[in-house]
């Protein structure tokens, strides 16, 4: 067996057995148009939906109290009638009641984004034997489930009941305690937080269990913050390690995210700073564990990551602005990425250069320091503005929040002058804002290390608190508190609301306010 | 156990294992509309599927070549692309190529009709894991089959190969040779006629394997007597005669059609005459094996249903003509049935005593003879009807085609004045006309009983042979040759294109020509 091998069968050993619970459905209920968007009012308590005759174009909907990830378990039973004919029913899941309720059309459905519509949540199934047990082989991210009767027969009804989730994930959320009594809303934040990691802690970290469930590196990273504060799920995060390591190219650059089944393999997206931030999760990694074996097993897999980022470094020690890469940092089609990027690798180098020294790695540490000099010098002479106090980015020296949360981020100023900065930008915030859950949480790790540990809080509590507000479960994908309603795919039945990189804030609460 | 546990345990040792083949299919084709309906052109080989990639909207339709009872296989790989997100593809089956061209609209499908559009033959399937062999776990019966890729993603296309049906039967078509060389047209229905009483061959007897795979008498008496020229599969006649005996009524009555699955049960429906017909099946059977333990085992179930029917007659020996009751004879609405019913008795009772002179039950024997008596008198005296030469049934004294069929089949009259009947019969053609090729074959059994065989084989070629001449694989449930496009349903979707009761030419071909 190669290295790579081994890194696949070790990411074997670690695959976590799912801790399995059985939820009902606490209540039927039937959604409506308020004030200004979906709600849903209780019809009855779910336990009536046994003795409910169902006949065809009878449709009901089911509250199950809380998010679920799961497989979905349900009798059905023929009544006032033998089944002459198969029962033809339509089921649609929903994390929110937006995507039970909202008609889709065609074009919204089709809209051409990049995420199919394929991951809408519904299924129409023919049921030729009953009475039946029935189990659908796939899994669903839901609260709500819809079940319409497309057909019958004339000669019976149904009734559907016993109806049950059995929930998965790699953790037991039973095994937290709340951390209680810091204050209502951060209590709030940090249930669903949690609530948001566990649900997307499954055979790997998954991105969104409702919708795109690859193994990506940006979220793995925030997931496994989240996990040193609550679950502890050490093995996990070894796997997930593993499996990037034993999915490298040829080069050695591990993919920026991978599919686990049918068997591992990376896809051939290689974003600048995910592919860093892989050295940031081994340190983080070493920093909670103490693990040395481990450090010392992928140690070589991460600094390769650095060597490959470097072959894009200009004779000024700078990132060139050009268009032929690709780095996440936000969603925000109009950001300019060059100065963030530029932040990210002085970030990851900083980490490095510590591993470098934890093992005794004095040619890499030598080279770490080296380099973060040189690219912080860089950034200050060409990214930073002194006239108007921030750091630009690209040909049209553009100012974003991400820029200089990066660059507060990679220390290149003193701690008073990285505070100042960031109370600068909340003042003056710049028409290139934050679009993702993501990028607010590094906004919220640069006030943290700027000793601006009240605003941090302040900005969890209006952020992720605006999702608690509207009566979220877990935390979404996509959070923008101006336009609520909005999709970046056409249609909300596509969007994820439970999502990974959304879940950090009982890292912020636990690690900095819970002590 | 009670007898009918008894009888239920014996349906389940005489339970076929079923004979498995895989066909592929032999052509991609495409419909279009013709001079008077769908036809369909070959488009490629179908070998040349499996180089095709196929994205969003894409839409393929393979031709399996013959009509198929079974489980379908293929394989599904992802193409220029890893498989981001599930593939979502539509499959639909069609016996013929109206099933899978013709766009039926809701109402068409919705038509309030005793058929459910829950039969209708189309699933919509996603796929999580690719690649991946697909079985898909429902039994179709299909010649022809759609293949439609709702979405994709936009970062991959699919292939589709490897497409195989796992066809089933409790016979095996290749044990039966080809009739041969009696008439290019009787050698043809002959073959389609076996191919229709081989894919209705499965657990049971079924109506038609594409929709209502219930067990019925009627139908089962006729595949029997088709087997009985055919494959011989006496086992599987067995079966089904134990199971109605094992799920008759408190009252003894069996019930007209039955459901095998989750566990043997009556349908509450109750036809005078297929309840009758239970002991002409087993007349039937006897005559073709002998087997003297099963004729005793089940007599007295038999004659049961005789003593039941028997209640129905009035003081004047005749069936009344009332509304509280229901007898099948065919599909025509405007057929009045008192005549038609008192000849299946007649019938009936005639196959009864001679089964009781055979078991040496003189009581029956006796009762039966006295019966046949007095009830061919009343119908000689209340239906019969000199000026026109015609049966009359009902107080509207309907002449029709049943009436005349089955009082013939009773024998009432002599076989030359039966002949000289039948001769009228088809010479006037009553307006109240035969609908189903149920009927079709009592009369062709009437012709051969009256010695005009020359007309009964003339009559298969006709109707059977306009079948063929559509290019048909099986034989129809509902066959008018002056309106070929009708559905009772609402839409063609929903008819049956191989049906049970369509299958009997083999068995007056076999029986009568070719010796």
């Amino acid at each position: 067996m190669d290295t790579k091998e081994i890194f696949l069968t070790k990411a074997e050993v670690y695959k976590p057995s799912l801790c399995r619970k059985e939820t009902a459905p606490i209540a039927m209920i039937a959604p409506f148009m308020g004030a200004s968007d979906w709600e849903y009012k209780k019809i009855c308590d779910a336990a009536e939906l046994s003795s409910m005759v169902l006949g065809k174009g009878d449709k009901i909907c089911l509250d199950f109290g809380d998010h679920q990830v799961g497989y979905l378990h349900f009798t059905i039973t023929p009544k006032e009638g033998l089944p002459d004919a198969p029962a033809y029913i339509k089921l649609k899941f929903g994390e929110r009641i937006c995507e039970i309720a909202e008609k889709f059309s065609q074009s919204d459905v089709s809209a051409a984004t990049s995420i199919s519509s394929s991951w809408i949540q519904e299924e129409s199934i023919h049921i030729d034997i009953l009475p039946q047990r029935i189990s659908l082989p796939r899994r669903y991210a839901f609260r709500f489930m819809e079940i319409e009767v497309l057909d019958t027969s004339p000669y019976y009804k149904i009734t559907i009941d016993n109806v049950l989730c059995e929930s998965v994930s790699a953790v037991d959320m039973d095994t937290i305690k709340p951390c209680g009594g810091i204050d209502s809303t951060l209590d709030k934040i940090d249930s669903i937080s949690i609530k948001t990691m566990a649900e997307c802690a499954q055979d790997v970290f998954e991105d969104g269990p409702k919708r795109d469930r690859r193994l990506w590196i940006g979220d793995l990273r925030l997931e496994a913050l989240a996990d040193y504060e609550t679950f502890q799920n050490y093995d996990l995060v070894k796997r997930c390690m593993y499996l990037f390591a034993g999915t490298a190219n040829e080069d050695g650059q591990v993919g920026s995210c991978l599919y686990v089944q049918p068997q591992p393999v990376a896809d051939r997206i290689y974003l600048f700073d995910y592919t860093l931030l892989y050295v940031c999760c081994l340190y983080d990694y070493y920093m909670e564990t103490k693990d040395m074996p481990f450090l010392k097993e992928l140690w070589d897999t991460a600094y390769r990551q650095i060597e490959i980022a470097l072959q894009r470094v200009d004779e000024n020690g700078l990132l060139p602005d050009s268009k032929d890469w690709d780095c996440f940092i936000d969603w925000n089609p109009n950001l300019n990425k060059q100065a963030s990027a530029q932040g990210v690798l002085i970030y990851t180098l900083k980490r490095a250069k510590e591993l470098a020294n934890i093992l005794g790695d004095t040619a890499r540490a030598e080279e770490s320091d080296r380099l973060i000099r040189r690219l912080s010098d860089s950034a200050l002479q060409f990214l930073w503005d002194e006239t108007s106090g921030f750091f630009r980015s690209g040909d049209q020296r553009q100012i974003s929040w991400a820029s200089q949360i990066w660059l507060v981020l990679a220390e290149i100023l003193d701690p008073q002058q990285n505070a100042a900065l960031l109370k600068r930008l909340m003042k003056t915030n710049p028409k290139i804002n934050m679009v993702t859950p993501y990028l607010h949480h590094y906004f919220v790790e640069a006030l943290l290390a700027s000793g601006l540990k009240e605003e941090a809080f302040l900005h969890i509590k209006n952020y992720w608190g605006g999702m608690v507000k509207e009566g979220a479960d877990c935390f979404y994908e996509i959070y923008d508190p101006q336009n609520p309603l909005s999709s970046p795919y056409g249609t909300r039945a596509k969007n994820s609301y439970c999502h990974a990189w959304s879940s950090t804030p009982c890292y912020f609460i636990r690690k900095y306010l819970d002590k």
